[in-house]
């Protein structure tokens, strides 16, 4: 059996979470929460449950979660989808943006992906047979930027698709209205499509704003914009996101949809659709994030890592390169093993494997969860 | 927008459904229950929630649901699957279908599927990049069967798989012990792989065995072997299922699940693990559905409509060629919207769309549906 995916392993994910459990060490390597979601979100499926809402879903998603979404995206970010054509709720996001790759990418086909770059985008595009082609983020002392005129000169006649993702996963980066400027100022006038990944959107700390690219119409025309309920609601392992794009680039979604998943989990639909009527936990999101956030920060401070901003997400990345010598990889398994805390190598997101000295740690958890790995980490 | 799935419509589920909430009429054309799941099931969901299990499980499935499958299928065809290695938990067998055909199928590939096909093969192949073969099964006086010389007619040096579905979606036929020695003998010594779709595995009737394409090792050692917990036990909207395979196709399968949709919703599974230590609920499938099946084939007795053997599945087929010259479709929609009976045309399982004069109906219905929709087809 010849592999279809010759460069794929197991997740990073998965193999620390694996070394986090062995070693008994604090897991701030995956990315999900260690305490539970609100009750009244529970209630809410087992009511839909006991409604007997436990058959085949509409393909496209449940009515009654797609108007929440269309309204929720009209509130905060003034674009009306057509909740009809124009949104599809899927099995997580990851199956969003497989599924979005899978639909417009022809074999052959160029994908811009900006580096660090999120580990399930590019098998993706070599599943489509399309060819990833990567453009780095800068890392200047301040923080990590993406260098909009490098992604322009990756532009060429068989250029497809542009993957950007914002709040930025590894590196927390939050992209500002002239970064989508200079996105935009690429794509006019060619037929570039645009796959936004903003599972992260509620998660923006010190008055920053999360630009969605639905908000810019210029981007929003060509756009398929994915975001997940796991990372928002505190239930990663529920795995219920969705997909915004307009009417033509949605029907070839669903094409692929429809034989991929056909539709998703009844109940938790519904349950999260009534849910969502009240705003109050994604608005209080980012002042819960960022609570968090500067306990970490802080604690941090104490400690020989050095902090680099994080704006967005629920990641912190420091840099130990004038702790240790060691690669990434070897540094993230160290912590691990010796000082019990796991850690994710930023390493892991290049597809080269470039050094940068820097690790990524998961801040969302329990405040006694931070202070026990400060602790630990205080003694590196 | 260039289509990758230039063939691929709304599927003809979701238009009759559609046609038959507009008609008013009893839907028996798409496959769903409509009466509810056991409450036990639902209290399983719940409890594992409030237990918060709520966050990312394994990637390949909890342990806990994967040891409750390789039991059962230990139990009942004698086969012993590595739970680790060899099982994976997937978004309903839908999603398991389409990860197998695109893990293990290249771009110029030929994959055998038997017409009448369950409609969301094709589409998978084709967006794998590989070639659709058709063999049609006869259709005698007596129902459906496979012409195994034709399968072995049409295997070359490109065949990379072989689709079959037993019990058959729509035909209801299912396959003997000489069956699968027919594959047995088509696939020794060569390359090729088996997708063997068995979701309907609990409901076969009148003394039929089912024949897992896992208690035969010749075929085992080849094969995808996929189910679903939707249809066994009547909650189609879960989306969860599970496909068993050695360990060697297993590693490429969860390449491509993993960066498809990641994992699976993790209360739904822990919930259906506990609820599958007790064998009880398959185990008086069969029995549950039979009943059903006699008392709607002894109502069509008393019409028009010829019917077919229906050896398992929730479905019976029935000729109805005697009665009118229309097409499949135009017999179906007039059934919907002038009968107030939804159906499936048969053709709509054949990628040229033969006309054989029958149509599939579903009587996985609470009696006085079934009682209703008799009456209304005694009219006919
Ligand atoms: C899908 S497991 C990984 C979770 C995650 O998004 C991350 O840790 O980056
Ligand atoms: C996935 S919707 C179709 C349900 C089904 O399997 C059928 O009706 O044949």
């Amino acid at each position: 059996l010849t592999t279809r995916l010759p460069a794929v392993g197991t997740t990073v994910f998965t193999r620390m979470s694996q070394l986090a459990a062995q070693a008994g060490a604090v897991n701030l390597g995956q990315g999900f929460p260690d305490f539970g979601c609100e009750r009244s979100l529970i209630s809410a499926v087992n009511d839909a449950m006991l409604a007997d809402f436990n058959q085949y879903p509409m393909m496209s998603g449940a009515p009654v979660l797609r108007q929440a979404i269309g309204t929720k995206i009209g509130a905060l970010y003034g674009h009306a989808y057509n909740v009809d054509s124009e949104i599809t709720v899927t099995a997580g996001a990851t199956q969003a943006l497989t599924t979005a790759i899978l639909c417009c990418v022809h074999p052959g086909d160029e994908v811009i992906v900006i580096e660090p770059v999120y580990d399930s985008y590019v098998p993706a595009i070599t599943l489509a047979g399309g060819v990833p082609v990567a453009v780095e983020m800068e890392v200047t002392a301040t923080g990590y930027a993406v260098p909009w005129s490098k992604v322009a000169a990756a532009v060429n006649r068989k250029t497809r698709l542009i993957i950007i993702n914002t709040p930025h996963n590894p590196t927390s980066t939050v992209l500002r209205a002239a970064d989508l400027q200079a996105l935009s100022d690429i794509v006019r006038g060619t037929e570039m499509l645009i796959l936004s990944d903003e599972v992260y959107e509620h998660m923006v700390y010190e008055g920053h704003r999360h630009e969605s690219v639905s908000r810019y119409p210029a981007l929003a025309e060509r756009a398929f914009v994915v975001s997940s309920f796991g990372k928002t609601y505190h239930v990663t392992g529920w795995k219920i996101g969705y997909v915004a794009a307009p009417a033509a680039l949605m029907a070839e979604f669903r094409k692929v949809h429809q034989y991929n998943v056909f539709s998703v989990n009844t109940p938790m639909q519904h349950g999260i659709a009534s849910y969502m009527a009240d705003p109050t936990p994604y608005l209080d999101l980012p002042a819960f994030y960022q609570r968090k956030r500067d306990l970490f920060r802080d604690g941090l401070k104490k400690s020989r890592f050095e902090l680099l901003p994080a704006d967005g997400t629920y990641f912190q990345c420091v840099r130990y390169d004038k702790i240790s010598t060691q690669t990434e990889a070897a540094f993230a398994e160290w912590l691990t093993t010796e000082i019990k805390v796991a850690a994710i190598p930023v390493s892991a997101f290049y597809q080269q494997g470039k050094e940068s000295g820097i690790v990524r740690f998961c801040f969302a958890k329990q405040d006694n969860t931070l202070a026990l790995a400060l602790e630990r980490l205080a003694t590196v």
